[in-house]
C-alpha cells in the first residue's frame, strides 16, 4: 500500500472517459490476489492487476473494484487490517485513504462487491467484464456470475475491452515520464550485464547481477529475464551453462517503473572482449535492419509494413551472405524470412510488457482486425498504423534454429528462396537480438529512455570495460 | 526440466512406503501450473508442488501424477513438445524421460489424467487427494471429482496427508545434504547482507545485494526475502527506508538447494559498525534464550517445552532489564511473553520453508491435535515430541510493536506480570531475531549447514568487514 500514485485528477479523468465511452452498464474489475508458490502463504512478489492500477491505482491484494455508469457511482471493495493483522504487517493506511489518492470516495468491505453485482443483475444492468487470466479470476467470475470458466472468455465484454485498449494505448506524458524511469533503470541492467559477462562464469551469475540492479531501487523486473548463450532459444530458461570466449550472451531484460510501467530491452553481449568476425557479419546486418526500422517509425504508418520492411532488410543481407537466393521483399511478403526470425518486430508496451497482452492482441495490436496464423506472420504482435503516443518495442532479431532449419529443409519449404547448404553453415552460429523502445510522437518518433543502450559494436565493447550506458 | 532428481530408487521407495502405509486406493498428485501475474505467459519463476518434487521429481509445469494402489499402477501424465513449442523452447527431454530419472515407466498424456480418474470412480476405488492451495488446483478438483471449491479442503484425504507428513518429516541423508546446501548458501546471502549494510542505503540495496547471492548458482529464494529497519513487523515488505546510522537491520532470507529443499535464516545487523549499548542488552538476552533452546534439542522433548524454555528465559533477561514483574515461567505458562514474541520459535522446514504447511500445521507440527487458539500459542507451528531425522528452525526474538503494547496496556493485560511503563520505554527499538536451522540426531541434535552464520555481536560486527562466515 505504498502511495506511488499519480494525482487524483488522473484517474477520475481517465473513469470519466471510460463511461463517456461505454454510455452505459456495470464496468467490473477484478484485482489481482497474492499468488501462492508451493503454500498458500508463501507467496510471489504481488503484481496487480494493470486495468486495476490504471483506473483505479490499488495496489494491493483484495481488492475489486466497479464503476456504476447507470447510476453514475465508482466504488472500490476492500477489507481493512484487523488488529490482529497490524501485529504481522504493522500500520497501513486505509481503505479509504488508498482509495482517496485515486479520487475514489465511496468505498465498501470486500464481501458487498458479491451482493453489488447480484443487485445489479437483479435490476437489468448489463454487467461487463475483462477477460480473466489467473485461475482465481475464473473462480471468482463463475461465483460471482455463474458463467461457466470455459465460456468466460468469450462472454467477456468486447465493447469495455475496446475502450480501454483505446485509452491505454495512447501513453500520456506522466506515463512517459514512467516509462523511461523504467527504461533507464532497464539500460542500467544491461549494462551491468555487459560489464558482468567475461569466460568462466555462469549464465545465472549474469542474471544475479542483471536481478540485483533491477530490485535495488525498491521495484520489480517487467518479465522473467533471458540471459544465455543460446540465443536462438527464444524462451530461454536454463542457465546453467558456464560462458567461453567465442561465444555470446543474448540477455532481455526489463525493470518496471514505481508506478508499474515497463522497460523492455535486449542485447547480445559477446564473452570475450570482443565479438568474432563471424559474429560482426550478422551484427551489421540486424543492425542496419534495426536502423531501417526506426527510421521509418512515424504517426500514419502500419507497423506491419515497417516489419516487412525490416525482414527485408534482413533478408538482403543475409543475401550477401549467401543464405538468401531470391528477392529479399520476396522472402519478406510470403513469410520465408521467418525462418531467420520467427517473431515480430515489436509490440505495445505499458503497464504490461507485452501491453494488454490480457485483453486479447486482436484488439490491442490489429485494431480488431483478425491475426494471420501464418508462421512468422502470426507472432507478430502489433500490426496496425501508429498513433502519436504508442509506445512499443523495436526487436528484430536473426536466429539459426536447427530444428526449424531441418524442419523446412525437410520439407523444401521456400526452397527457390532459401540456400539451405549455405543455411546449414550457420546452424550452430545461435541468434542475436537487439532491442530498443520507441514512441510515436506527433511528428515522427523517438526512442524512450534518457540513457542509451549500448547498441553498436563499438558501444557494447565499451561498456564491456567501463560497464556505462553509450552517452554516460 | 532438468536433470535435478535424487537416483530413481529413492523415489521408487518413497513410493513402495507410501503405497504400504495406504493400503489401498487411488492417489492422486496435482502438479502446478505456471503462475501469471498481469497476464497468461508473463509468469512467475516456476515452483513445482513439493509434494510432485517427493514421489515424482517432475520439475516442470503441466504435470498431474497418480498412484493406483490397487492396480499396483504409478502413472505420470505430460505433454511432449511439439515441434511449434521447440522452435521457441528448444529441444527437451521427453516426459517418458523426465519420468524415468524418477523410475516411472507408465507416461500418458496429459488428458487421459481425467478420463483414469473418471474410471476409477466408476470402478468404486476410492479417490484421495490432498487440501489444494491455488486456485487452478481447486477449478480442476471440481471439474474432476465434481466437489465445489468451498468442501475441497473438508473433503481431502486425511490418510494420505498423515501417511505423507509421516514420511517427509523424517529427513533422509541425502535430503540433509540438499538442505546443507541451502543453508550454506543462505549464510552466503546473511553474510553478504552484513557486508552491505552500512549507512545511506535503501533497504532494497540489501534486498538486491542478496538477491543476487542467492540467483549466482542458478535456484531461488525459499521465501519472499524480508529486509528491514522496522524488524517488529514480522511479514515487512515496505523497503523504501534509507538506512541510519544507529538503526538495525533485520533481514530474514533463505536459499533454495537445486533439487529445491529450503534453507531459512535470520539476522539482526546493525547499520553502522557497531551495535548500540542498548541493542547490546537486547541481543544478549535473546542470544542467551537462543543457546538455552539449541542446548535442549534431542530426541523425544516436546517443542512445546523448548519454546517454553526460550521464552521464559527471554523473560527473566526482559526482568534484569525491568520489563517483567512476574515470575518469567509464568509469563511462559500463561502467554504474556507473547507481547514480546507473538510467533513461535520454529517450524519444520525441509522442501517447503514451512515444510508441508499446505497439508496442515495440525498434522505436520502438532501429529494430528488441535492447536491453541491463544495469541501468540496459536502461532506456534511445531509442538510435538522430536524424533531423529526433524528438520527445523530455531528463530526466537524479541519484538516490541506499539499496537500491541497500546492494546494489551489498555485492557490491563496481564497487569500483574508486565510493567508497562518499563516496556514503553522500549516502544520505539523495534525488533530482533536471530535464525538458525537444527537436525535432531539419534543421539541430540546438530546446527544444518557447513558454513556459520555469524550468531554474536563479535561475529556479525566482524562479518561486517570480511563479508565472510564466522568459520572462513
Amino acid at each position: 500500500m505504498q502511495h506511488n500514485l499519480f494525482s487524483p485528477r488522473t484517474y477520475t479523468e481517465r473513469r470519466a472517459q471510460l463511461k463517456r465511452a461505454m454510455g452505459s452498464g456495470l464496468l467490473i474489475f477484478l484485482g489481482n490476489g497474492e499468488s501462492p508458490m508451493n503454500y498458500e502463504d508463501n507467496v510471489y512478489a504481488f503484481r496487480q492487476d494493470s486495468t486495476m492500477l490504471y483506473f483505479f491505482g490499488s495496489d494491493y491484494a483484495g481488492v475489486n473494484a466497479l464503476i456504476d455508469v447507470d447510476n453514475d457511482r465508482e466504488i472500490i471493495f476492500a477489507d481493512d487490517l484487523t488488529i490482529d493483522d497490524i501485529v504481522w504487517t504493522g500500520v497501513l493506511p486505509s481503505v479509504a485513504e488508498c482509495s482517496s489518492w485515486a479520487g475514489i470516495t465511496e468505498t465498501h468491505p470486500a464481501k458487498d462487491f458479491f451482493s453489488y453485482v447480484a443487485n445489479a443483475q437483479k435490476q437489468g444492468q448489463t454487467v461487463h467484464f475483462l477477460p480473466p487470466y489467473r485461475a482465481e479470476h475464473r473462480l471468482l467470475l463463475q461465483e460471482l456470475l455463474g458463467i461457466p470458466c470455459a465460456q468466460q472468455a468469450d462472454e467477456a465484454s468486447v465493447s469495455l475491452i475496446q475502450a480501454i485498449v483505446e485509452m491505454r494505448n495512447h501513453k500520456t506524458e506522466e506515463e512517459i515520464e514512467q516509462i523511461e524511469i523504467a527504461v533507464d533503470r532497464s539500460v542500467d541492467m544491461h549494462v551491468a550485464a555487459m560489464h558482468a559477462t567475461r569466460p568462466g562464469i555462469l549464465e545465472s551469475e549474469v542474471v544475479a547481477e542483471v536481478t540485483k540492479v533491477a530490485l535495488m531501487g525498491g521495484q520489480e523486473m517487467s518479465f522473467p529475464l533471458i540471459a544465455t548463450i543460446n540465443g536462438q532459444t527464444l524462451h530461454n530458461v536454463d542457465r546453467s551453462h558456464t560462458l567461453q570466449e567465442g561465444q555470446m550472451m543474448l540477455v532481455d531484460a526489463g525493470a518496471e517503473s514505481p508506478l508499474h510501467y515497463a522497460g523492455d530491452l535486449s542485447s547480445i553481449i559477446p564473452v570475450g572482449e570482443h565479438f568474432t568476425a563471424r559474429q560482426k557479419l550478422i551484427f551489421d546486418v540486424l543492425y542496419t535492419a534495426h536502423r531501417t526500422a526506426t527510421s521509418a517509425l512515424r504517426p500514419g504508418i502500419n507497423f506491419r509494413d515497417v516489419h516487412l520492411l525490416t525482414v527485408a532488410k534482413i533478408c538482403e543481407g543475409l543475401k550477401g551472405l549467401g543464405m538468401v537466393k531470391g528477392d529479399p521483399e520476396e522472402l519478406a511478403r510470403t513469410g520465408a524470412y521467418a525462418i531467420f526470425m520467427p517473431c515480430g518486430l515489436g509490440h505495445m508496451m505499458g503497464l504490461d510488457v507485452h501491453d494488454m497482452e490480457n485483453l486479447g492482441e486482436k484488439y490491442v495490436g490489429y485494431a480488431g482486425k483478425e491475426k494471420s496464423t501464418q508462421f512468422g506472420f502470426k507472432s507478430l504482435r502489433l500490426a496496425r498504423p501508429l498513433e502519436a503516443g504508442y509506445t512499443f518495442t523495436i526487436e528484430p532479431g536473426i536466429y539459426f534454429i536447427p530444428d526449424l532449419i531441418d524442419l523446412w529443409q525437410s520439407e523444401g519449404r521456400y526452397a527457390d528462396l532459401l540456400n539451405y547448404e549455405e543455411i546449414n553453415k550457420w546452424r550452430d552460429f545461435t541468434g542475436m537480438r537487439n532491442e530498443e523502445n520507441w514512441l510515436v510522437t506527433p511528428t515522427g518518433a523517438r526512442r524512450l529512455g534518457h540513457k542509451v543502450k549500448p547498441m553498436t559494436i563499438e558501444e557494447i565493447e565499451r561498456a564491456k570495460v567501463t560497464g556505462k550506458p553509450a552517452n554516460a
